[in-house]
């Protein structure tokens, strides 16, 4: 148990924004918002997984919807003690603690405003380890667990008990109800005892964001040797491709930005030509048309110099970026792990590749 | 207090369509459900609102979304229990008594099958005395009622609780959600206590149907002396036009059935030409140009033999029908109900015109 505030913060939003592998939002954004909190009310409590009782009720908090929109909507405050009203009433039960259901510039933030305005505890946990598209993508799926009932409060004061027969419906009529209440909304969903936290949790996801923040923060100044190595090295990355933006084509369908990054290679890579294809979060990276790297595992761009994570929103002509895998959440590695998130869900025609595997030999000094 | 069988639907469901004035749904799908559901658990206890205690939890029933959809969708009767549940939780309140929100082929059915799937008493009373498109038209808004706690369910499963700010924000996301769930969907709002029902209800209107359907199966036969004038007057109807339907212009926008009937004069109305405007119901009809029935009152469109009711789903090229008008309930015409459901809200730059006003000194023997 420790206490998170000003430093921890700036920290949590860069690595989470890593973690976000190209989406979970602006951390900048996401920033200011837990900023703020924390600003009216004093630190937060980051409370350890093991250290959460059995029977305790924790529940994840998020933000649904458009990122881009959040940053033109007032974040109240409000919403959070509706939110917590609408839960502990359906369970007739007090919220021992919140917690993000993802790894996001957005979404680890959130939480952390949440719990500094309603003095709850936050647990270091969270259901994905990185970001995904779909609600439905978390670790509790595979345990089981239904996303609803879930809450859902828009900053009007409009508020939304769902309970559906699959995760899948809980997305789809969620969704519709993000759209009409102007594309952002804030949800608490996957709602669960302790003991279903400790078995399928991504455990310590806010230490590891807050770790990896920190190397991005000391190695991006370039006072390091081989700050390129040392970066690697301080995020157990792997190497995937170096390179300049060539071309970003992009496609808007129900909700999700789709679309593809060709990068022209520098450095050791100069003369080849790799594509990174994204949905929200980048899917496969490959070099000279071969996969070197799918979902689960975490495919980052970062700026070649500040090592500062470039996500699918903020993607520009001729930015220089280094192309880095991380090895996903073990969970998602095993076979249900790979049919709810692998490569195949999402519609690409090709098995999963660890990113380990592909580096082997090569590792991180390619 | 009395029981409602086989013999009453059939009467209620003809009279309910034509309090539908135009709208409300198809009365024979309706009367299907209703039928059913009193076939396999016997007849409902309909309850005069006067006998209802002053506490008590009385809960209008309804179906959202397009009546055409309904007759393509299972109705299980598990909706019913599921709505009840959520209901009866939200209040931590046993439900006393289910009633209709409004009058019309479908709506005015659904709720006597909940009540006999679910061994509730019915209440003899609705929120419109007609149908109307939206659903913060009813006369429980005049009483500062709010729709929400509304409670929604498709026949899937999927359940959904809604809080919003206005019975506008209502109508909003209960329409976004009932399109995702495929159309149609079944709801419970405007949940209220006796003494609410009392003072804003309109009473008696499923005793009012039946006598209405009595009269159409009664006269539509043509065995009285001069059926027409019979009808009319059975009804308590003021006659507008008798005509052809000459053309009829649809368009759909927002999910409703805008359009308008063109009709020429048979009969004493030879040589002239009416045109009937509605959002689903009936909403003007003007004589040579010349309005003279609006809403809130009620036109409605019946065949000049049978007087069976002519909705505008059910509108044909060449069709007879007779154009009568029926006073709407008394709520409707002050200030207040000019307001939620007078000409000018629905955009029509025109006074309202009592129905009686106009067919003074001609009055139904025009």
């Amino acid at each position: 148990m420790r206490q998170i505030g000003f430093e921890e913060i700036e920290n949590i939003a860069l690595g989470a924004a890593l973690l976000g592998a190209g989406g979970g939002g602006d951390p900048y954004v996401g920033k200011l918002v837990a900023l703020g909190a924390v600003r009216e009310h004093g630190p937060v409590t980051l409370v350890d997984p093991e250290d959460v009782p059995d029977e305790a009720l924790v529940v994840p908090i998020a933000m649904m919807g458009a990122p881009t929109v959040l940053s033109e909507k007032a974040i109240g405050g409000k919403e959070y003690q509706t939110l917590y009203d609408m839960v502990s009433q359906f369970y007739s039960q007090e919220i021992y603690a919140f917690m993000p259901i993802e790894a996001g510039g957005v979404n680890s933030m959130l939480p952390i405003a949440a719990a500094a305005r309603l003095g709850l505890p936050l647990v270091d946990a969270d259901g994905m380890g990185r970001a995904f598209p779909e609600l439905q993508m978390v670790t509790f799926t595979i345990g089981g667990l239904s996303a609803t009932p879930m809450a859902l409060t828009d900053e009007k004061g409009n508020s939304v008990i769902f309970e559906t027969i699959t995760n899948k419906w809980t997305e789809e009529l969620a969704r519709a109800v993000t759209m009409s209440c102007g594309g952002s909304v804030s949800v608490c969903l996957y709602a669960m005892e302790g003991k279903m936290l400790k078995k399928y949790a991504v455990k310590n996801i806010l230490t590891r964001s807050e770790r990896l923040g920190r190397a991005i923060r000391d190695l991006g100044k370039g006072s390091a040797e081989r700050p390129e190595e040392a970066f690697i090295a301080a995020i157990d990355g792997f190497k995937l491709f170096k390179g300049k933006i060539a071309d970003v084509l992009r496609e808007t369908r129900a909700g999700f930005n789709f679309g593809k990054i060709v990068l022209e290679g520098i450095g050791p890579y100069r003369g080849q030509e790799a594509w990174v294809e994204f949905q929200n979060e980048n899917l496969i990276a490959s070099v000279e048309g071969k996969p070197v790297a799918t979902v689960p595992d975490l495919i980052c761009l970062v700026d070649t110099e500040t090592f500062i994570p470039v996500t699918t929103d903020a993607l520009k002509y001729g930015k220089r970026v280094l192309v880095v895998g991380l090895k996903c959440f073990d969970l998602w590695r095993t076979p249900k792990g790979l049919e709810l998130v692998g490569p195949r869900y999402f519609g690409y025609d090709i098995d999963y590749i660890p990113v380990e595997e592909h580096t082997k030999g090569g590792g991180c000094n390619v």
